[in-house]
């Protein structure tokens, strides 16, 4: 088996988790890390983890020869300038989505990749959970036919602050972005028009950064399919990240993970606790599993499982929900030319 | 307690299970029958159940003088014409949903009821079922806080007969009104805005009758809230009516009734019998209890549960998602003019 | 179809809902009710039903020629000598459980009826459950394969009044006798050895009376299977009544039965509410369905679907629990010799 | 935080699970390994883990200075002389579960090593499963009252080998003290008195070596609580573990855990996999837990979190239970004397 060595770029909390998995992963090599604001703390986590290398500049990790492949985890607005250098070294890339607020930068990204050939993965994490990769084995075996309809619930347990909203790309490119992407893998279908619908209903700081934190998003696939996300930023009772693929023959639900299958029965009700807390809790192995496929598509010279294309497509069509909501009409992804900022 | 003596109009299904559950009511007596075919079967049926007469013309209840209420059960067509007169003969008014396939006509037997003063009752029968009602209590108690999302999945397990399909007003006008209707049931609140997306999914020759048997319908509620709901005519596991609504506080939701808690875990999975099969057997008990709110609020003299213009209102949203389907936009119900056809 | 004519003894509550459930049955008709304390009270009732003899003298009932059958709901003490006189008279017959509290008396009512060539039912209501009666189905399908374990928890919300306990025979005889008639039903075998281990844990006034309020009773049957109840007084979520059958080809369960389906998820968790609150909620439909399998037993000759040797059998199995706890040993259904007194 | 240098003693299944996830822990360094059967697979095994030290003399790893504790995973036969002797050598000592069949040769053990002054953990995995860990700490906060019924059920998807029942000191021994324990965990309190119910039910082979497939086996607790076990050697839908706690204030249960929360509904019925298929699969996070708190007692001087105590007690209660067994009456365990043969 042969050894991946890897350099991490962006040292924030899913940076952090991206290492961890991979230094349990026999194959695996973490030769060093960057950010912009890495100081004693990340030089002693990176100690007692035996990273080599940790330095504040990343064009150096792009640079080392001894590398195979970086992990993409700063901010978005680094992502495609270091994609282009990534390429131009002959990296292997792995970026956390989206991969650019620009369907324009990102196509640029992917041509970069394109033209050096190296892999790039998307950090589309849901993909690699046990419920949702199961209710895709569902569909793909044919056992509720052919989809008609494909429903997704996708709520988070808190609001982020308002100042990161700020930056954030909006509901639909930095939350829901998750969801269009698991609208395609479950479907098997390219999304065709959009239609959205948003309120702010959870907290006015977030509609004064001219943002939603409750969205309704309609779909038609090409396959003719048609699909529903609704998204809200605060759901009281945790982590809410369900789906339903219905077709001619049946039809197949996934529904939220739980810390245990324990149940109380007392004067008040029937109880359970609440849904694991949040991504880091319902996804731990999803991000294992992402990370793992990854270094095994270099090591086998297979594809990778999320590819650039399936990260402008998630991108597009968030453009479109967007598009959609400003203007008060359902909009099809034909229309969206290159170029078109979706800031 | 008064007894409230009743006439029924319209022998079909629907008439035969209203005098069943009539029969039971201390309080109701079923003092006549009508229907355009009766015949030889329907008597001996009346007679079974001591009903003393059967008659080819429903007018001819209408005038007995005996008769405090009569039970419209007839096709939709005869709705407003039989409310009229029923209303001009000073009798109470029950009437199968809907009034009828334009918004027009429903506002003219709406206005010859409030004339005479007499009740009338929609026969929306969704809002007497157990699990519809638990939610709408747990939403007044404010168990959830303000709603943001109104959630409802409503598929059948069969789709009509084409030439049923036809006459129907199609799937919005004709399924989907009854989740209208929940929608408003639920939110406590009035519907703004509908956008509708279609398809023909399960059989082309309910496209051949213009008509869809695939629904995603986003509601606009006046309360700011987001609504969604899904149809099908066909879900090959039987009856799906499921409702969740989402608000600042938490999260309810109804699942589907079954035959019994059975489960059996076997070599091949763990699994339960299908959902109740269709509405006779989902809202068995809900038909009842409309029936019986029906007489006692002829008894006590207080308002019916589900009004005339509860009828309107879901008539209206149904004529808004169907211009928005053909049209291919959001449509405003405040945009929908007294008289426009819905046919 | 054949009218049965019906006279019920005991008006309590019991015998009231019989009264109900077969004024709603075409083909039943109740022509006299007796209670020894029958009143004014019970004359109104009756009369507002339409039943037109109200008695305080039981016999006169056993002796009117227009009466088919007697549903005897009267005290337990007075079952085996109404047992007998309703035989001599020729009148079928449907009898509340226990028959009695001594095995000696029983099987001399049962003499009684088989001489006289009448029809007797034993009032094991349970046995018409939708899904009890939906595990029994599964099992005889042979979907579970040959049953290795049969599994019944039984708990009441509440204990009954220390002063019920004193007549009812105890835990095994007054409760665990439906259970024991469910585990017959279910494994579709024979009991023949029981060993109980008892405790008084919810209420020391029933530890006075010398009963016990809690019990684990292990069962097996001829079959070669065991078995195994859980009874309780006081559970305080409500009545619990679930089953098991465990077998070579895998295992079915039943659980309770909900008011609804509704689910809350909030901040402290996802709740439902508590199961149907005691026998007459969660039953209602078996009664229904019992006092229906009784007429119609009667109207086409057939047996009825609750046999005298059926309650003969669960009083010998409470019988042998009782003597197992008393003496701290298992005990065998053989060494209980005819005559002994369950008291 | 102090690094604990650990030897394995026994590499088969559960020798290597447990090392693996030592490797994976910060603060624990496996030195060596020892299995009498080691041969080349193992060494390069353990190459592959960087683990210095394979041998086949188990015996060099207790006298090595550099070793702080050791796990005993080899044979049940070999564990009472490896304690005797890493305690002698003053190591701390995880041991698999029983320590023994005898009863006399248990308490030989813990009082060399009580005489040493070392650590003694035994290893019930179970314990440490999220589902039986969050049923504890409902009952330890009082959440359900008073324990009255402790009910756990425990099944293994295929029997063992007829061989592997030979010496395996029979289903009370090998599988069912694991029921044992756990019943002990969550009532919080001892057994007293035990009756024990047992077939052939699985397989005849099972019978022909002396044992039984198919149990049910009571308990009586010191607090006055009862208790039923029911085991299987074989359930055809896999691993089936559940437990309830029923108690004065309420109830509590924890189901089985499930590869994943997807539920197919189609046109004959509504199915979920099967529970996760072995104890590997649903014990991974229990078997990590109890390996990471056994190293954390010993960097911390803190007790072990399952102690010699708890082994000796599910000991006495499967002696007690097969006693029960083949005497046919209830067991208390005072009556079992020390030195009694367990085998």
């Amino acid at each position: 088996m042969k050894t991946i060595h890897i350099g991490i770029i962006g040292a924030g909390r899913i940076g952090k988790i991206h290492a961890d998995n991979l230094l349990r992963m026999p194959g695996a090599k973490i030769s060093a890390i960057g950010d912009l604001f890495a100081g004693d703390e990340l030089r002693a986590w990176a100690a007692s983890r035996a990273i080599p290398v940790v330095t504040n500049n990343s064009i150096e990790i792009l640079e080392r020869p001894d590398i195979d492949a970086v992990l993409i985890c700063s901010s978005t607005d680094t992502h495609v300038p270091l994609i282009k250098q990534a390429a131009a070294n002959g990296k292997h890339i792995f970026c956390e989505k989206p991969v650019s607020l620009s369907v324009d930068q990102t196509r640029e990204a992917l041509a970069a990749v394109k033209a050096a050939g190296v892999s790039l993965q998307i950090g589309f994490n849901r993909r690699f959970d046990h419920n949702f990769r199961r209710v895709r084995e569902i569909v793909s075996e044919g056992r509720i036919g052919d989809p008609h309809l494909i429903k997704i619930t996708s709520r988070d347990p808190n609001p982020p602050h308002p100042d990161y909203i700020k930056g954030s790309g909006g509901l639909f490119m930095d939350m829901a972005i998750h969801d269009f992407d698991i609208a395609r893998y479950l479907s098997g279908s390219e999304v065709v028009e959009v239609f959205a619908q948003g309120a702010v209903l959870v907290d006015p700081a977030i509609g004064e950064q001219g943002d939603i934190d409750t969205a309704v998003t309609t779909l038609r696939f090409e396959s003719g399919a048609l699909g529903v996300i609704d998204n809200s930023r605060q759901a009281v009772y945790g982590y809410d990240q369900r789906v339903e693929v219905f077709g001619s023959g049946g039809s197949v639900t996934a529904d939220n993970d739980y810390p245990s299958t324990t149940v109380v029965s007392g004067p008040e009700g029937v109880t359970r606790d609440k849904p694991l807390y949040f991504f880091l809790e319902r996804y731990t192995e999803a991000y294992m599993n992402e990370a793992k496929q990854f270094i095994e598509s270099l090591q086998n010279g297979t594809p990778v499982p999320v590819s650039g294309h399936d990260g402008l497509q998630a991108e597009l069509i968030a453009l479109a929900a967007k598009r959609s909501l400003e203007q008060g009409r359902p909009v099809k992804l034909a229309e969206l030319t290159a170029g078109t900022s979706v800031g």
